[in-house]
């Protein structure tokens, strides 16, 4: 258990703090002969950038990535793909006064008392920093997966607070997504919800929510039982996302009110093609993708970083209190939607390569 | 990524089918030195094992296990422990009628397409039958656990259909859990459920439910960031449970609603050691263990075999009736309790292994 | 690194002590709708077992194979395929009087040393046993690498003590390595060997030697740079064999001695095939296989088992006399040949499963 | 099967091409609180940087190595360490006569065979400049051994061509072995070898030779039984250098010609100790560390890259003659010393992290 990396043959292992000098990663696995630009990359990380809108972080980062290996004359040549992106806006001086304190609901506790040392620097490498290299990574298996094997996956804000939004997912388009920013497909809800983050936002303090992600087009067989089942890797990544603290595929936790024969999904022959009525399941059968439409639900909880008043100790183990005055956002749903694409890729990605590579 | 294994240093791997000859398990990386029996192990099995009280399903298996390595005069010796139970009740011939068809909500069709070819008897490698190789691993961690660690794993049903208890789940005792055959340390709800089990199992149809997880005494700082997140491998490893839909930790799901103010959790220092006065967290902050208890809970949806009449396809891809005959469980919430248990013990033993490993 | 696991895609775990119950394999991942037979794999376990000629150890063992899942109606599933052989010859007070001593050469001292505790019963783990595990999953990897993509894997024993001979690898067929009890397929240094083996053994003593491997119609394009390179991973999996001390390829040490000029190996094209005029790589080029045929070469020590009188030490750490009485091979060469012949058949099935998962 | 990846808990991934923008490594897993700086990872790249002598190749590479995350105040965090040294004397223009050709003994053919598609400049990926990132991981894991464990690990230069020190293992020194620019600890024949260089090189030729490496004051215990047994997974990372053909360890091919009573290492006890009278065993028994110095051999082949004209192929498969002109090595062996070096602490380090893991 490397920590640091995930995925079998489409293998990615990430680095970098969060005021350090440079975030990165590089993908060890990825195919040959795929074409590829930085300029593709960087729209995938302009959407998780901070300072993108009024609703995010003020952190001024142009979060530029360059790839330093792997590929050659535009495309991928099989070898490990290197990107890395420096790190700009870092004074780490607004973070001195947090040096010598641990924050309520941060890992400035569990780094130190796991490592013995932690770079107090805006978290280190506990910071949602280090999910630039997810997405740029995601970026690449993104694009593999849409054009060389038409699989698309997207992701949006379905709940902020208790602001949710009852849009039909199988409907809704990239160009929905990102008509806001919130990244809620649904106009109406999007704009309450912008409402609501400016106003929790204004009073110091911050919102969680939900994620709707989306994989259509995924051919049946992806999945490795019994251990790695496509939703149990899956759940893996989405939980591995800073702030997130529960996933459910298809009916979920709502399903468990269900009796057996309301959701069992039947089985019919739609043109040839094997098809369900109902899709409970949420295109996961045993592990195993089914052909139908994957979705599933990601919990974020409240930002921790809030202006509000708070007590907590400090590293002498002390009773203090702090108020926050570092750069943060109050909600992170709307950065994060980049993120939960990027984790999905990746995972179907792996579960493909390593599909192909075990077939007969 | 193999799919049958699961863990680093102490990594399992499964294999059997629920009507072949046998189903078992190898432990590899198992600390040496560790008494451990048959007896012991058994114990574990028992409180999974089918025809255990009247709401389970009658097939008659002693789930008998023999451990054939990596025991030696009743220690473990650090070589690989391999623990094997024959099957008994596998009159296949229950199964006939399935063979030629895809059973809706089952793994039936995702097999065939992902392989091409599939064991038909009972649901073959796909079946549940497959969890008592974890349970037989987890007997061992679980007493290592306990015995060297003061870590103890306590699991139980907290909800059927929509039957829930609001036990305060510090307070939960072993004990309490075992009082009753649906593991519901609640005894007044307790009834209600196993009343409901009855009722919905004489109408031939199934019910799903949720199983709180509770891990007290894990010391801070285990749980690999930034992709091995302690509840990240955990969600993987209770997700990897059939019938699984949905994972959360700590406040999950219901965390989403509150303000960040209200989510996060205080710290205070309570006779030398830190501590927090309330634990939304669920004891894991950026990945590694804090020290509180943890607590999470897992979604199960209702069983998939019924005995309502299903519409369905068969392998023909023509339109076909079913009415299963077979035996099943109403409702699997009281047997997977040892199965959460087990994979929740799997969990922290890998990651204290490999924290002891990597630690300075 | 679970230490008793090999490969990635086709994994394979083996468990067993030399007196313990058992000793077997899981392999995970392995293709499915391949036709297998335990009679097929018996086979291949012949060539190994004990007892098989005059010149083997007169252990009693019959190797019995028997398969408990992942093969169904004859075909195998994509499931884990686990393969048991129960001991039956385990008279372990033979090896009563080794209980308190450590064997010079042995890994008594050292399994001791790193477990703190030992199944002193023919050395337990450490065994040559567990090598029939291999040979089994072998067995498997070496029947489909054969029918379904033409690769051939034979090994000879090439040298035993200062005998050698200097048949020429490609032109060596099967039935030449089986026509004699040694397994060199030069059959009048075959007689010298055998002599040789006799004598020595007869004088209470061991001997070493060397296999050659050979890998013929192995497709140019296997192997992962650059830290699982073809060779290197094949070098671990001989090095991993029992009693092996040495492993080169293609000239490998003879190799130093030689210039670039003549040790290159001029590209040039046959029937439109690319070819090398000589072949002093040994069929790999930067870690990638190129077509032409791999050949290796492995070095075993003598066998540390002798009937001389020896000097050691006991676990109380006092000087002691040894007289070896158990049953042992004086010279572990032939029936070490299968098992060369398994190894690198799982070495080339893992490259080839992985290459075909990655490449575009 | 990653490809880039070495290691299970001080895990490494190194990327970049000859000609790209870069070299470097992520270390995944190295233990906190190790204090570290820039100055002391160069000392060991300069050991291998191109350009230190007259008789190895005049590309000019600073090899000036940034440490962009993981160390924090000096100190390792525990979180992952990525170096990296951006390519300064890459004139590519070098090379374009080589862009449609496969060099012989080159990795040209077979990349091209693998992927489709490879970098030609320099070799790309397939270039030994890849090693230098190995060094700098290598360098973290040597001050570690040294200073936290006492272990010692120290390479040279025994053999080029024909030429070969039979010079003490057990008695040479760092210093020695830095007193000369072919790194070998035999002054009279290190006088020879430079010269048998010089004159091949101006010959238009290249030369082999084999590198002894040596580790001392491993503890017993190091070494995972059964597939990663210590000089298995050391010599895996031998052979995964760069024109290595051939490892052996202790006796190796030479131990064939003993007689098993001859080869036998006696145990004694020495002030408290166990030690062995000899060491054929190469300080490993059944895949574990004795306690005794830990010796082996790499066979290094001549050079490929040599200015002699040559008989080739190019990728329009026609017969060609190459007289190449690039920058080379005439004899790797002076600069390959480090690499052997490194991988030796990159093998050592990690049995130790993973056997302190799992030890009881």
């Amino acid at each position: 258990m490397s920590g640091n990396s995930f995925g079998t043959l489409f293998k990615i292992t990430t680095f970098g703090e969060s005021h350090g000098r440079a975030v990165g990663v590089i993908i060890d696995g990825c195919p040959p002969g795929i074409e590829i630009t930085e300029e593709e990359i960087q729209k995938e990380l302009d959407r998780r950038k901070p300072g993108q809108s009024k609703i995010t972080t003020p952190r001024k980062e142009a979060d530029t990535i360059q790839i330093t290996s792997g590929v050659f004359e535009g495309k991928t040549t099989g070898t490990p793909i290197m990107m890395i992106a420096y790190n700009e806006d870092i004074e780490s001086d607004d973070y001195l006064d947090l040096k010598d304190l641990y924050r309520p609901s941060h890992a400035d506790y569990t780094y130190e008392a796991k490592y013995g040392i932690r770079d107090w620097r805006g978290s280190g490498r506990a910071s949602a920093r280090e999910t630039m290299a997810r997405v740029a990574a995601g970026a690449i298996a993104k694009k593999y997966l849409k054009e060389k094997l038409g699989i698309e996956i997207l992701s949006y804000v379905e709940q902020v607070g208790d602001l949710k939004t009852n849009i039909d997912f199988e409907k809704v388009t990239p160009k929905q997504i990102e008509s806001n920013i919130i990244r809620c497909p649904d106009s109406k809800i999007a704009s309450e919800m912008i409402k609501l983050i400016e106003k929790v936002r204004d009073a110091g303090d911050s919102l969680g929510g939900i994620i709707k992600g989306v994989i259509k087009g995924a051919p049946p067989g992806l999945g490795e039982p019994v251990f790695d089942k496509l939703h149990a890797n899956l759940g893996k990544a989405m939980l591995s996302i800073n702030a997130v603290k529960g996933f459910d595929i298809g009916s979920g936790f709502a399903g468990v009110s269900m009796r057996g024969s309301e959701h069992n999904d039947p089985f019919y022959i739609d043109e040839g093609k094997v098809r369900t009525k109902t899709n409970y399941a949420g295109g996961v059968l045993g592990g195993i993708s089914s052909g139908q439409t994957i979705y599933f639900r990601v919990a974020f909880k409240p930002v921790s970083t809030i202006k509000k008043k708070q007590q907590t100790i400090n590293t002498a183990k002390k009773q203090v209190f702090l108020e926050a005055s570092g750069r943060h956002d109050p909600c992170v749903l709307p950065r994060a939607v980049p993120i939960v694409d990027a984790m999905a890729a990746l995972v179907i990605m792996d579960f493909y390569l390593v599909h192909r590579g075990k077939s007969e």
